[in-house]
């Protein structure tokens, strides 16, 4: 799904409107410091169950930012970087459904958006519960996540998702062996650790029992 | 602990050595497309469990990046905080035993030297078991985190732990009451998922069955 035919990197513009970086002077205990950060959007994120097949709902996308992780600790030339070095598969990550909070709407709504969106499922905000609040990155930026749960049936699925615009988001479902294999010692997975504490929350809270 | 007594902003200097940002350039099916991120270092956390205590060992600190995700969102002057209105404890954190890797040790000898710097205890890295890896950001950075579980005892305590130079970190000892209270359902944290979902992984794999 990826389909990268060419990469390369340049010097982040002054204006732009995700990544704003700054640096943060302060004096503790009488010594002066400073941090290097960024302001980032604060951010939702849903743990979805299709209780209709038992299925837990992810999604699948090339993410820059990991790509640019990987390659970023090799040798080479990043004005065109070799994709046959460095295949675009190892940037592509396994989320929950999410989105940053950029309107002027609640959060919950902004969640029923983002279902609807990249997965395809309409439900009412009613049917989202919330789950826990927590700072989404704490070295570099400080953001706020809050992460929501959402049952959803076959019933509720209205179109194939995979965002809107020019996002391309592959809708994935993981059987309840699949989630608990990502969650299990040893794991390796190019995921978010939040992605992988909504899988742990829903298999102590919400997982039927048998499983 | 924070003892902030002045906060500025100032512009990120070019040759931050902690945040470099960038805008990539990529052709996806086609069409070109751009995502602005920046390099960070790569990072290892540590699930801390004094057995002697029954307690969990984390680790609180004021984080400048989380007190900016907090007043970013307001009205204000930034050259010169207004102290009284955002009071520092707000941008202090409850996070796991963690650190950068910055050096050319193994992971696990980098996580051996953490838990010996922020909490004080020497423990030889056998001790240490391998969690999972996973990517700590996936919009504007990517970088891989590892996590470890290691069980100490009052008699592996050599220090009073802190952190290293002019770091200021205060070791919290949490019950394993205290523990659960911060991953039910309706949490409110200033910490980030990674600390949330080590303390999951805990409760479902190490934590007394009685609990």
């Amino acid at each position: 799904m990826e389909n990268i035919s060419k990469v390369w990197l340049g010097p982040l513009p002054a204006d732009s409107p995700y990544v704003k970086p700054f640096r943060m002077y302060y004096v503790q205990n009488g010594v002066e410091k400073n941090w290097d950060l960024l302001k980032v959007h604060d951010s939702v994120a849903i743990i979805l169950f299709n209780t209709t097949r038992q299925k837990l709902v992810l999604v699948r996308q090339f993410r820059p930012a990991v790509y640019h992780g990987v390659i970023a600790s090799k040798e080479g030339s990043f004005d065109d970087v070799d994709l046959s070095a460095f295949p675009p598969s190892i940037g592509v990550t396994l989320e929950l459904c999410a989105g940053i909070v950029d309107k002027s709407k609640s959060w919950k709504e902004i969640a029923r958006e983002e279902m609807l969106e990249e997965c395809g499922y309409d439900v009412s905000v009613e049917r989202i519960e919330e789950v826990m609040k927590y700072r989404s990155g704490v070295g570099s930026s400080g953001a706020r996540q809050e992460m929501y749960y959402c049952e959803v049936t076959d019933a509720d699925k209205v179109n194939s998702g995979g965002g809107v615009e020019d996002e391309l988001i592959e809708v994935v479902e993981l059987s309840l062996d699949e989630g608990k294999r990502m969650v299990q010692q040893g794991a390796v997975n190019n995921s978010p650790p939040s992605c992988l504490m909504g899988l742990m929350w829903f298999f102590a809270n919400k997982a039927p029992k048998n499983v």
